[in-house]
């Protein structure tokens, strides 16, 4: 049995590389940027494996099982990336991703997933979640993710793209326009912007006085400042943002009955503000066999590992 | 290898028993009331375990390798019916079902599931499900069940509730009251009661002429009768109640990602009515990836059969 796997973070501005333990110890690690290739996607893909074998010799080891890479828009299935939005050299095609970087890599496996999933993978592996076999993983960022797990694996249904959780519809009449063309998703309202679209849309709304009056451009972290000193507009937006959160968790629960909800991201570091609105939204939701039985955890790993970690946990599989 | 195996339907008012060989033919079937024994569950299983020996002599068979049951608020896991408002000796308690009727039938193996649940199995082994390994099932009948199945198998959750697809919410401020307690869950709305209340408070709320105003407590029947012959008021609530549904499934995609959902049940035979709007609510809330693709299949299974048929496929894994 070979004793150590890599882990590949695919993002939209760097991608991060990580020589993983069977204990989640990072032995060595790397990080190159994703968004100089323009639309050639095998160069990136080149640039990524000469990474991934200078960090492999940093590390070492070379008795490497394989590697597992989070990436948006990956498919576990086909191993590929499809329309990517934030990555240029996978938008609007779809890019042969694992089999590509296997290649390149002397045939090494490589396995691929959507970043959510990852995270999830990472949580049962290393975090939170370990010991769980029942799951809903939610990533609070610049979108809303998910990862869904089930007796311990991970959903993907019948195409691999299972729990698309951030965009279910949470506001059924003229609801927010999404990313993904739809409306009223979850991710217009509970993403890290679209927190600070609310709070913007408020103060349009009113003449209430607010911190955030002196605020250009409103983010999610301007939003947190503000109700950290106690403002009470900004109070607000985490209080009708983490309601939703609950509610929508309600509906999450009664699907497959997970024994927690594990949230990870940006915007899941509010949780003093977040934490209470969601779980009393989520209990009144509830059927009475659930209340007050579903645990809301929150990610205790190192952001900046944490995404190693999860891509990695899916090589272990290879 | 044993080659047969029971199915039994327990439902509020009898309960149907059935002997049936691996290709769903019913070789024998026999039918008791649920309803005549209080509160005292020994009663009632003892007699249908007399029941079971008695159609299993009938069959002419007796290499029985189980007994499948499907039940309303029934556990997989525990083999337990817990606080079932419809059957008397199991309201307000829990009750060991597949253990006593296994013991008072000489240790013959009993596995048990929900009513939902089993007629998603019934659909996979026997139905228009064959061949899927991804789809949901939605009971339309008095209330709305839900059974899902993940990779061919039933999504049973950590705690064997999994599937309450009935009480996720789809009014989200001020909702009908549902059985359950909460508000707003769609079983309020999409159910043969949710169908008739919406009818009746429509009415109430217009003066708008109608067929149904004739009628004194209106039933989806009626509802159906006035559909069937044009009236404008009982077409618009199947096209609501239609609407409502389609948009909770784009919802239930979302997480679990099938290739179809199957309905059955009493009010799933008014497809020529709930298909359109059912279909194009679906597809407009549905994220691109998915418009298009997911099917919505309508139970075939003679009504009668099927419940037996469903219950008797989770004897095959005993």
């Amino acid at each position: 049995m070979k004793n150590y796997v890599v882990g590949v973070d695919v993002g939209g501005q760097t991608s991060k590389i990580g020589v993983v333990d069977v204990h989640g110890n990072i032995l060595a690690q790397s990080v190159i940027r994703s968004d100089v290739y323009g639309s050639d996607a095998d160069a990136f893909i080149s640039a990524l494996a000469e990474a991934v074998e200078a960090c492999v010799k940093a590390s070492g080891q070379d008795d490497i099982r394989g590697i597992g890479v989070g990436a948006p828009n990956a498919n576990y299935y086909t191993g590929q990336i499809c329309n990517a939005a934030n990555l240029a050299w996978a938008a609007n095609k779809t890019v042969d991703f694992a089999a590509m970087l296997s290649e390149k890599l002397g045939g090494l496996p490589v396995s691929l997933t959507n970043d959510a999933n990852a995270a999830a993978m990472g949580e049962m592996a290393y975090g939170v979640a370990k010991g769980l076999k029942h799951f809903i993983m939610i990533t609070l960022g610049t979108g809303v993710g998910s990862g869904i797990v089930v007796d311990g694996k991970l959903l993907y249904g019948s195409d691999g793209f299972a729990g698309e959780l951030g965009h279910v519809k949470v506001v059924r009449s003229n609801g927010r326009l999404c990313g993904c063309g739809g409306q009223g998703c979850l991710e217009a309202y509970c993403s890290a912007i679209g927190l600070a679209r609310t709070a913007t849309e408020w103060l349009a709304a009113s003449e209430e006085p607010s911190l955030l009056r002196s605020v250009e451009k409103i983010t999610s972290k301007d939003v947190y400042d503000a109700a950290k000193q106690g403002d009470a507009l900004a109070l607000r937006v985490f209080d009708y943002t983490g309601r939703l959160l609950g509610e929508s968790f309600a509906n999450f629960v009664a699907f497959s009955s997970p024994e927690a909800i594990v949230l990870f991201g940006g915007l899941a570091r509010a949780k003093e503000f977040l934490y209470q609105p969601m779980y009393d939204a989520m209990n009144e939701n509830l059927m009475k066999t659930w209340k007050g039985k579903i645990q809301i955890l929150f990610s205790q790993l190192k952001e900046s590992d944490a995404a190693i970690l999860g891509a990695s946990a899916l090589a272990w599989d290879l």
